[in-house]
């Protein structure tokens, strides 16, 4: 399935989920929520989340709690997570580093004599990313037809932490 | 070796090879350059390269010229080639087509009551691709250091067509 900005299923998996623990905390610190909920929430694959989550957490963005009340939750604000930071802890660096027209040869960036076109929009698009955060997902997900039917609190079928 | 934008090297190698072209032509409809000599200028894999053209050619992007004068020349003026349409024809759409936050879901795009902050930054991203041309990348190749370095004219050790 083709996608625009080429995203792997993880950096999407991973903004999917982190916008829900967004969410769920509005705008707080929230209590950890399960792997399995968080899952179920958003539709993921749980065994794959999990693996997602673990790099979320080495990147500092969010907490893992063990045992039986714990799950995950954000590290930081959500207003304070750059999209970028997401994308980067999933999908590795986000940045250019071949010549567009020479492949061997490193992009020397901004610095270059020629920062052709192609790496200025990709400049332009890395800074965006850099500037939208998770707070503006949460957000977005909050209105969603299929996350307002399957909202957490209340008749969630699982048990809240 | 991680790219921004994640275009993967069919869609870089096009945008290269093709830029070359246009700066052969000099703005004009060119002369075929053989796709060897379009290869050894930009330094790409020759089989490769012939791929990726073969895709641009039924794209209508180039036409090809087969013989002894043969070879490969853009089908229409480089300012009226857009980057987008180099890096469709060899990668395939590029747009989104699942929900970010559902990916059993279509992305519905500006329709969308959402209409997520990463999908608009997707979307600005296409849209620019849409405006930048080949031309642009002509000019930009053209200083090059590699590139001057590199002339067809006087100094190649091929037989120019």
């Amino acid at each position: 399935m083709p996608r625009c900005l080429n995203l792997t299923r993880a950096g999407e998996y991973a903004i999917a989920a982190l916008s829900r623990l967004a969410l769920e905390a509005d705008g707080a610190a929230g209590a950890p929520v399960p792997v399995e909920e968080l899952a179920a929430l958003q539709g993921l694959p749980r065994d794959f989340l999990a693996k997602i989550l673990g790099r979320c957490a080495r990147a500092g963005l969010v907490r893992t709690k063990k045992g039986k009340d714990g799950g995950v939750s954000l590290a930081r604000r959500p207003e304070d997570i750059p999209l970028l930071d997401v994308i980067q802890a999933c999908e590795g660096s986000y940045r250019r580093d071949a010549c567009v027209f020479y492949a061997s040869r490193p992009c020397d960036g901004p610095e270059c004599v020629v920062y052709c076109p192609l790496r200025r929009e990709e400049e332009g698009l890395r800074s965006a990313l850099g500037r939208r955060t998770l707070a503006e997902m949460s957000r977005a997900l909050g209105v969603h037809p299929d996350a307002r039917g399957a909202a957490r609190k209340g008749e969630a079928p699982w048990k809240a932490c």
